[in-house]
């Protein structure tokens, strides 16, 4: 990683957040502005919220967008979230001003590599990084690299199937991992099975209500997390059978529930995996640091 | 690849192949000798081999074993085939004179890597090689290189769970990949539902006799490959969502019937994939070339 401070841009569906980033994930400056959709307004606004930083030497221009995006060519496929289609986001960003080179990928690739320099300090040639959020998502560093596969698109184990006439997912599949340990699939199992049983259904169930619930002995909620955390653990032996990693970081708001979840993933983990890599495999939860996601991008300029 | 001839090594159960290949993957001459378990009556029956080789100037010694490999340090950890536990394959071979470096891997990750080389001249960037024979198998190339993981135990495709609650796999899990394509599994299943329908069990049962039974139009065995394919396609879907490759190639015998099984494994792989990769990778048949485990081997030595 060369020495000095690049700019980071955390492209997101309601807002996205700049700043300042040198070598080592350190954070010089930050800001933030709304997300409009026309990519033509929305650059103006990002050029005004950084004008006054352009004055110092910066090493290039980082940016991590929710989408499908074509990072050979900074290229944005689609993003259903900036309602974009074929937004060639180098090209515009390098012409509207900002310092090059312009390095484009996905969030959760940027969040990952993020996560990599911050958390892990470099340091594990090979990491699984596994977002437990409103879906399931994720990054890959092998070999020290963030790996993106043909066509950037590597890295989506939320769509590991798990089982194949399960509950059907977001994505066309069944039974994907994330069907299993996704937020919106975790609370509409929970409100289903209370409706059944005639309790009553709480007002703003959430992933962390259900953890405070199964933590004080609640049946259902701990079933959840249960199943869940089963779930979890064949996902893992999945990755850990196929990619052999050094460590996997969860993050994201249900990794807060680790210690229930893991109860029931470790045994499938014990189960189903060799014996060596399982060994060499370090499973751990992020800090959480909300500054990941505008750390890697800008630490995408290597 | 560096240009000249190397030594290349593939050490199996019952047989050790050895070859003189050049940086393009061409045989320049090739010998056998029976396998002995004893290492030191081993390397003294392979030194015997190669004895009039070695007046060439050679690059190095590449060795494929099949068992648990250290790459790293070219300890072969636990070889059920060769009943070896813990050999400094690396240092003893270098010590009994075979030429320099030595480099030791896993033989499903040589065969990748010969595959690699030799079907595919080394074009795609990432492939994901599946070798469906007695067991599943497999090898992964990213970013161009043979990845190995933590601990060089990376590309078991083969355990991958597709059904939690399915057939006990002989790694100690239940329900992997290879329990719906091993060749053993295949007909195992074949048996019991010819018994159960009071049919006669025809003597040499084979994934072979099973697939042209289904090519003359037999029911039960299109049902075999019927889900055996489907088992493929979540497979690949899986390796597709987490890797993203370039290619993925079939070798062993039950790729044979690929034919049979890739008419259910493709609506499996169109429902559970995102579109991009999908549209970008290449599924293939070997053309099995029986030398790619002593080809790969040899260029293990780049």
């Amino acid at each position: 990683m060369k020495k000095g401070v690049r700019l980071g841009i955390d492209l997101g569906g309601t807002r996205v957040k700049l700043a300042l980033i040198d070598e080592k994930g350190k954070i010089h400056a930050t800001a933030h502005v709304d997300t409009v959709f026309n990519p033509r307004k929305l650059f103006a606004d990002l050029r005004d919220a950084v004008r006054p930083w352009l004055k110092r030497k910066l090493l290039g221009t980082g940016v991590g967008v929710a989408g499908d995006v074509d990072s050979t060519a900074g290229v944005v496929r689609i993003s259903p979230n900036l309602k974009w289609n074929r937004v060639p986001l180098k090209k515009l960003l390098e012409k509207a001003g900002f310092p090059r080179p312009v390095v484009v990928d996905n969030d959760a690739n940027a969040a990952a590599w993020g996560a990599y320099h911050v958390e892990l300090k470099g340091r594990p040639r090979n990491l699984v990084v596994l977002t437990l959020g409103t879906g399931v998502g994720g990054g890959l560093i092998l070999d020290g690299k963030l790996f993106r596969g043909a066509t950037g698109s590597a890295g989506e184990p939320g769509h590991i199937t798990l089982d194949p006439h399960g509950t059907k997912c977001g994505c066309g599949g069944r039974g994907c991992l994330e069907t299993f340990l996704g937020k919106k699939y975790l609370i509409a199992w929970m409100r289903r099975e209370l409706i059944k049983r005639g309790r009553p259904v709480p007002k703003g169930l959430t992933p962390l209500s259900i953890g405070n619930a199964a933590r004080k002995g609640d049946k259902l909620s701990l079933k959840l997390w249960e199943q869940a955390g089963r779930a979890l653990g064949i996902g893992l032996s999945d990755i850990i059978n196929l990619l052999n990693p050094d460590t996997i970081l969860l993050t994201g708001g249900i990794a807060g529930s680790f210690d229930l979840l893991i109860r029931s993933a470790r045994p499938e983990i014990q189960a189903r995996t060799f014996a060596t890599p399982r060994r060499a495999v370090r499973i751990r939860v992020s800090s959480e640091n909300q500054h990941l996601g505008v750390i890697g991008s800008a630490l995408l300029v290597e």
